[in-house]
């Protein structure tokens, strides 16, 4: 039980992408037992100019993995947003938590002092490994995740907080 | 720049709940020009089953200072949860972050490995201080705020991602 930039990235983004994925399960199921088209939550939103649930799905796969990568000196595996399911929105998370899992914790090691470029749209941001990690990809992954499951408890899908903590020792 | 518990509570509570409240400022600014009554937002929910806006305010200031207390092994302040106004939030949530920076670094040195129990409704969890922080804390903290956010955003209250992350160097 070490504190590292391993088990407070890889540890964290993997559980909560996993919670995710059963969410998105529940959410599939939903739809077939109240008989409507899947792709109606998938498109849904909490606003009109928010980004639909599929886009949060992404966005928190790509964060995690990203931020990751770059805090080990990788490159992280592309993927080409084409989802349009909610097994494959499932594959996708698996595929982002088997290559978290794969960045062994001595690939972080000292990542903290790490100089970090973020490009986005307009501008480059700049941390330090540790505050990429407690002011961009932590917020950010959780802000995704938790909007995800946000949209489908708007929309009715039965689903609570055990949910999206995860199951572990303790539920 | 160096990683401890320290950095991934109170430095990331801290930030988070106040930007939080500058995302309740923008709340109350919404309500006063778009003509109606503030409590409207405060009273209101994604869901029927699902806390209001003033609940989701009160637990993320709950779940922050309690946890960082248990870390500590100290008594966090307690709050009586009568807030009615943007302002007695705003408050709260002023106090709470007052609290988090009252704890110095050294006070969580080593609570990676403490044994923590947290009762909730109709049991007991128990953690170490690590696992407390992953699986936990943070993503409890970041389900709050993310979930206030969302309730203004549904409700038109024009807040963005940046407001979110709050203030840095970056933004």
């Amino acid at each position: 039980m070490k504190i590292s930039m391993h088990a407070l990235s890889v540890e964290v983004f993997s559980r909560t992408l996993g919670s995710l994925s059963q969410v998105l399960a529940k959410g599939a199921a939903s739809a077939a037992q109240r008989k409507f088209e899947p792709g109606v939550l998938l498109a849904a939103r909490l606003a009109p100019d928010m980004l639909p649930l599929t886009r949060q799905v992404q966005i928190a796969s790509d964060i995690a993995k990203n931020s990751v990568a770059r805090l080990a000196g990788q490159q992280a595996p592309r993927f080409e947003d084409t989802e349009s399911t909610f097994e494959q929105l499932q594959a996708r998370l698996a595929r982002t938590i088997d290559y978290l899992r794969s960045v062994p914790a001595s690939a972080l090691e000292g990542s903290e002092t790490r100089d970090i470029k973020v490009p986005v749209r307009d501008r480059t941001l700049e941390f330090k490994g540790l505050e990429l990690l407690q002011h961009w990809a932590i917020p950010n992954v959780f802000f995704h995740v938790t909007t995800a499951y946000d949209i489908l408890r708007h929309n009715g899908v039965e689903i609570g907080k055990r949910d999206f903590l995860g199951t572990s020792n303790n539920s």
